[in-house]
């Protein structure tokens, strides 16, 4: 059909949530269309959204509103630790969660490790929006390896651990990285009043369920875990999120002492205020109530896997 | 194919938000399909979010989470006001509002105006569940009547008055619900201290639009305007409401007040909370900045219209 | 959507060929969906091929070219025997075949044996068009029972019998009724020079290997097998039929000899005429071809399967 | 989803057969996407039908199956020839038309051709089990020109002119190739006993008429007009052809004859022999009678377009 017919779009990415649903995005423009050691990977224009990165075929960031998730995820962690210097990031290849980090003053170091370094290359060529040249600060490491490997045999500690990963979904390389192992593992290498987030899965009804679950085995490894999610459209879906900490409490922190630290950061943000953090951590009540419902943990043994 | 290949289902509704972006719901059994006078309905049963009241097109409520729409419709104006006795809820054809209004134990007279008698009655006979017998309350009168003539005839007032129509789709008989002139006969209608909320669209980046417009067009006519949304997996979106009110206001009430006051309800909520309260009125940076760019109003000359 | 803006249907019928390969057809109309002992049944109105009959997710026959497809099946089977009295029509609920049948002033009797009552009713109501009140000639028995059980026990000869199934899916009880065993017993059932068709599948490349295999277990049973092939526009494919027959070939008889028969026939045909016989039955390369190659057959131990 | 789930692709290729109606193809794999000064291109494969050239939206051959069409197209009226020498080529940008004209020994020259330079090089790069090097036969030359503008200037004659140009969607430069006008220059372009074939457009119920009203044009330039047609799976249609001529007729030529001309073809054909041959010309009942009712023609003031 001719573009005088905008309406019978003839590419379609179809981004099945399961069996039962699917959601379609008309494809603008096709940058990419590829297969690593790893993943697929595609990196394509939709018409609502504008570019995106699809790895095994979920969405995993937009141009529309890769910030609503990346400032959710970077934030509220990082502003709860009184002064962040080392700040080791998971997986997000993108480079947003690092241009987050990179924002605050008293970070001196940053080590990313991702294990696909094509990924990397790809959206360091397609997706400057996303990392605005963070790779090539110079406080950054990128190291190229298995997240849990790095950790395991590094000899550092960090006061901040930002967990970017892909979903846990059957035979991915990320399944072990939603364990109470793993998360044993992430407690030895933050220092004694370090805190984590990790991103948590589909926060939606009906399709919460392994959110909780690694809420639940994040509380078997730390004293305070706060759990927290965000609506990301193009997501199509409500975001989870749980930041697990030593010492320090997200929800401890006031108003004031936020927008103070806000007002020393570079850049301006987009979706992250003072009201937006509290906003955040706010559950409703049927998750509240799911909670005391639901007591499974993700082990090595017995992990985690999506779809629900 | 048979059922044990579930993957290839061969009915589907696909709700499109926009010529570019389809949402597919693979259907489990259909309830009714029909005409009425003035829009096409469906009652078909979705495999992820149950039985789904579809109107022209668009799922107006799903079994999964009709609950967190509708408490976030109902209970913030209803909690706001001291002690609601007369209330009338203009659409709202599931039954739904009116059981959340119902709760009060304050409320001596609702008065629900509906233009479509038929929709009204295929709610009664196959949604149960959304209304509860509530149109068999004896505080409930039905009215089978536009809305607007109804209110511009009306010689009572009403201390809330909840706004729960169908969007302004083009050719849409809800097209003049949602202008300046039609809210200036809403608070003509409502007491002294009378509060009026309505929905207000999708409030989802980049659609949001309509959504600030109808926030604007309520500022040119009551003192007291606060914008608020709430996530709906079902609808795909995050989706807009506003209070307009003579006097109180939706954030000045305590969390204290409102559990004081949600314990004396009738029945148990599963959404809202005093906090749940708070959450819903904390808009993002986007949202706040685009407030300052977009001053459009509604007006019954230029009305707005879905999608955007 | 309104209807000023025809393309965003919302309700479509997705018939999937394969996991691959999906026919989207927008719906104009719903008259029925269900499920019987046997089958799900859904009467749709498409806007492209009018009224269907689609069960368990396959479109049996369409308004638009329900014809094609029942002329092919009827006409050469009939056509080639001299005098056709006795007839058996398994399945073909539509009543369609029937009609096709009755066209013949040689028929006495007509015995049709299909297992769902529910849905020869359906048919009955919902589509006049297909049967024309064949149901009610005078020279019909309709038997509800299984085709192979009522051949079994059947104590009479039929000079032709016509099978009009549905697909041999998994779990269907059609998968019994295309293999070596069950055609030993219709070859049993037939007189001294009767003959059979039966719909043979999709003869679309690439997904012919069934119609071939039933093809190769006819020839296991009867000394002249004949296949052939139309292409029905709403079936999205070239349909495969076998002739298996006693005595007579339906490649023998001459145009002349065919056009005599057709002008005795009551009513008009739209797809079938003398040339259109010899048209059917010759094969394209790949398929005789491939008819050199593919030598399975199908037994009750290992029946054929669809999709391929 | 991972690759073992087959069922749930996230790329599919939707092409629409109107508003109504769209055909969905799982993609295994993009080879190249992009636009021309013409057209938009997609070299993609599908899973059912392996490679497929697709411009603006329309499948334009598969793998699978276009040596049914490239066959169809060129061997009736080339085997109808007594001698062909000298050959033009419009359109057939995959070069397999040029591919299945160099089978015969008596061709000289052909001259092919199109308007679109870049989809030659995209064809000769990505697709060469279709041309199998005929670019480079020495008795073929290369035109990249609007094939009409050609024909106007050109001062050779051909003994057979192939047709294969995309179809007449509006806005498309093939609009005026189907006219009663063009046709008027191609016969000046014949030698005195010449032909020519052009594809027809969509030949299936309900969609056939622009068909028709091909072969009606040609019917006011030409003495001998023959149509025909074949079921293309890829294309989900019955494609349909005309071969229009000034001295020889395509059904007076005997299979004999065929069978002989086809044994000194270089290579093997997969889909024509002399039977198919007949096949192909045999127009079904509904066909011959609505050529009785369409009278229209095209002409350069009122062309036809697609969809109908």
């Amino acid at each position: 059909m001719t573009t005088e017919n905008p309406t019978l779009e003839w590419k379609w990415f179809i981004e099945w949530a399961s069996y039962y649903e699917g959601h379609m995005h008309g494809i603008k423009r096709i940058f990419y269309v590829g297969k690593t050691k790893y993943q697929h990977v595609e990196i394509i224009e939709t018409y609502v959204y504008g570019k995106c990165l699809v790895l095994d075929g979920k969405i995993q960031s937009s141009q529309a509103d890769e910030w609503i998730y990346h400032e959710s995820l970077v934030h509220p962690v990082m502003i709860t630790h009184p002064k962040p210097k080392k700040v080791a990031v998971l997986g997000g290849g993108e480079g947003a969660t690092l241009r987050e980090v990179l924002r605050y003053p008293s970070v001196e170091r940053v080590v990313m490790v991702d294990i696909d370094e094509e990924v990397i290359k790809l959206c360091k060529k397609y997706l400057p929006e996303w990392h605005q040249g963070s790779f090539d600060d110079p406080r950054v490491e990128l190291v190229i390896e298995d997240a849990r490997r790095y950790l395991q045999k590094a000899n550092e500690s960090f006061d901040v651990i930002i967990i970017d990963l892909t979903d846990p979904v059957p035979g991915s390389p990320s399944v072990l990285l939603y364990t109470k192992e793993f998360y044993q593992i992430v407690r030895e290498r933050l220092t004694n009043d370090g805190l984590m987030v990790t991103q948590a899965t589909n926060a939606s009804i009906p399709k919460f369920k392994n959110y909780l679950i690694i809420y639940n085995t994040l509380k078997h490894v730390f004293p305070i875990v706060r759990p927290y999610y965000v609506y990301v459209p193009s997501f199509i879906s409500a975001w989870g999120f749980v930041i697990a900490s030593k010492k320090y409490d997200p929800i401890a922190i006031t108003e004031n002492q936020i927008r103070e630290k806000l007002s020393k950061l570079r850049g301006n943000l987009k979706f992250y205020d003072e009201q937006v953090h509290r906003k955040l951590f706010i559950l409703p009540k049927y998750i509240k109530e799911a909670m005391k419902r639901i007591k499974d943990i993700a082990t090595d043994e017995k992990p985690v896997y999506l779809p629900v």
